[in-house]
């Protein structure tokens, strides 16, 4: 039996990972296009930033690792050009060798990721303007940090946010470009607010509602500024964009399998796609919300994991499925911490729900206790019973936690009434008496109906 | 209509502070023993410490604003010395004028609170032997720590803790004396080594299996040192006995209340007492444990409150109920945080399920990431289908949260794979991409039978 990976991240070495422990015999390829394996791509910010030191402290396991510890193949710098769904095979390119040849599988895995979005901005083509998605990325990116003074960071997402934070760190001058008029559309205003003036705070220039319009070029073609739509000039010697992600869907497509309404590659909740002998997992393909019971798409290391290891178990005989997602996310914007877990009250109105929302602001310890910080939760829930349908928070560090409850809560039908009865813990320097959740649920049950 | 609350802090004030925002004109009269009502009590250790200046900044509301803002008269130094359930009126002694006069009622709140036990040790009447319950005992307590050395600590509960690492921060020598063989028995062996190792790490000296025999005095009947049953003699000028505390319950059983089995008054989930003139909240009753169903009691500060609102809501004639506890707990020693929520492993058995538990120690960020904090999860769950019967933890400030989380799994009956199935968040600096309930959850899924 052979199975084939394509992918060798979070959701590719999960799923290999896991049809290894449950099939000792089967043989496991897996194909890279990168140089590296099992990485933590989340991390590659804080190795850009410096808090990370060498780009080899990402990764969990070597190619070497993988095949002594785990009997896995895994080749880097292996492209797979196609896949012969009739032919159960799949055509990889060697990329230092050139060399195409054809692998046969079995069961076939696709892990194919997602790329960053490129905009068409005039300019952009040539050295000093960069994304950041593999490891190979983040060592230019470093290095390109290392000599530059001002940077632009074209887009305002967490990952936008989080390299905008570690180059200002590194010492660097950082503009963040944000095209919306806002930040963090999925938060409250409030909450996006508090971000800009964090960043403010700690020397970031957020220029929002800013369109890039060109990237300036001196004679040498060396980057020396970004333009904006309005006539303003931003100097910059290195310009990253950080525009968003898109599914990796083309070799999918390319076989004819089918992709879902969101792009990503369709599959049930076996990760199977439309060939019982594919599954796809990660960043490349359409889940569900767990919530709405709607596609939706959350590229997350999270859900990466989760759905490679379903995906592995599927493959070598198992039954396992995936629930589907919430869409929990967090960052850290310097001292700020930004979480959020299902429906924000815009989408959950947008999606038909009768949602309401209830946002309070309270001190994370007692309140007559130093020190505390000021965390802000608002809920989302229906109206009618009280169902919580999403939460955001912000704040200190333990603003997180809240949210993974707040998670739980909607994933088990938890109405705020319910929510608002929780005995929670306290103690002068760790909580208040009424928990930030506590204070919230009670609000928003008020303002439910009947 | 007239209503009396016997005892001013946490509970009978939230109880006042209810009935007055249903009932605006019904006449309230609260009966405090001490000089201060409205204060909180966990934070007396931190006043005493330093963390906190003033006793003031413990009050919430004056006696003037409760009567100005709230309508609410408050009574300091009045002891109420007998209850008249047949004429409704309570006996009240002026404590500063030493006159006694009877106050009538339509509806009483009892929250008479918990007193510290004392135990019977042979030198222990007399100046320098202090507890630490009120106000009053705290100012006492910060004089006297103003002025010694040496100072032990009789009991290795929260407050016990609590206190030892406010005096050593304030330079003291302490010495803290548990007559169990650990600290913590609510918690894994483990993690009460953990707190001691911590504790011995900030210079906390700690005598566990050690009886307290006799307070030492000198000829001035100053205390001088603790002489502990195997003979060693510890020096202190100061020594703070938090053995527990127990529920006042005298003036209940005074007046022929029924008490519960274990030894709090005893109330119905409207928190009303046999008679149903009175009312009950707060350490001084019984509460109904969540996950068991049985009576149980826990003097804590969240319990106390929400008590106090639905016996305050009830008293004016409302429809509330308490729908019981599971006892959740924090308590930060030094840098290390405890927390636990439900039944430890050896209660769960003890009661009766088919229990067991797993253990769990995890980063609480990425693992490339520096500067996670060790955490320590332990879930301990139902053999048969997993269902969650309590969890502690140990480690980092992160540690809190999830036991906040655990209490609302346990709280809707879920079970450790519906545990290990939420989406939770991730970042690399915030949380590592399975977070420690996954982890844990996961494990213990695997050992549920069938």
């Amino acid at each position: 039996m052979q199975m084939v990976v394509i992918g060798g991240t979070a959701a590719g070495l999960s799923a290999a990972a896991k049809a290894r422990r449950l099939d000792r015999e089967m043989e496991i390829n897996v194909f890279e296009a990168t140089s590296y394996v099992s990485y933590g791509s989340c991390g590659l910010p804080y190795f850009v930033g410096g808090c990370i030191a060498q780009p080899e402290e990402l990764v969990s396991l070597t190619v070497e690792e993988l095949r002594e510890k785990r009997g896995i193949v895994a080749h880097t710098r292996h492209r797979v050009l196609a896949i012969d769904r009739e032919g159960k095979a799949v055509k990889v390119l060697a990329l230092d060798s050139g060399r195409e040849s054809w692998q046969r599988y079995d069961r076939l895995v696709l892990a194919t990721g997602a790329s960053p979005v490129m905009p068409p901005i005039p300019g952009a083509d040539g050295p000093g303007v960069c994304t950041l998605r593999t490891v190979e990325d983040g060592i230019r990116l470093k290095q390109l940090a290392g000599k530059a003074k001002h940077v632009v960071v074209i887009g305002g997402g967490f990952i936008g946010l989080e390299l905008s934070e570690q180059l200002a760190l590194r010492g660097l001058e950082v503009a963040l470009v944000e095209a919306q008029p806002r930040l963090l559309p999925a938060f409250p205003e409030k909450y996006a607010g508090m971000a800009a003036g964090e960043l403010a705070r700690q020397g970031v220039a957020l220029h929002t509602g800013a369109k890039a319009a060109a990237i300036l070029r001196d004679e040498k073609k060396q980057v020396i500024g970004l333009r904006l739509a309005d006539g303003r000039q931003l100097p910059a010697e290195l310009v990253v964009v950080a525009a968003g992600v898109r599914p990796n869907t083309l070799l999918a497509r390319d076989c004819g399998l089918a992709l879902g309404s969101t792009g990503g590659i369709l599959v049930d909740e076996r990760q199977q796609t439309t060939d019982p002998a594919i599954w796809a997992c990660g960043d490349c393909v359409e889940m569900r919300h767990l919530l709405t019971q709607k596609p939706c798409w959350f590229p997350l290391g999270t859900t990466a994991n989760k759905q490679g290891r379903v995906a592995g178990e599927n493959a070598a005989g198992g039954q396992a499925r995936f629930p589907g997602v919430l869409g929990s996310q967090v960052t850290k914007v310097f001292d700020l911490y930004l979480a959020a877990t299902g429906l924000g009250l815009e989408q959950a109105l947008s999606q038909g729900f009768e949602a309401q929302a209830v946002s309070i602001t309270k001190s994370d310890r007692a309140s007559y206790y130093p020190g505390g910080g000021e965390n802000h939760l608002t809920l989302v829930f229906r109206r009618k019973d009280g169902r919580l349908l999403g939460a955001q928070g912000a704040g200190s560090a333990t603003a997180p936690g809240r949210i993974d409850l707040l998670a739980a809560a909607i994933t088990w039908g938890a109405s705020v009434s319910q929510l608002g009865e929780l005995d929670l813990v306290y103690s002068p320097p760790v909580a208040p008496v009424y928990d930030p959740i506590l204070i919230a649920a009670s609000q928003a049950a008020k303002q439910v109906s009947g």
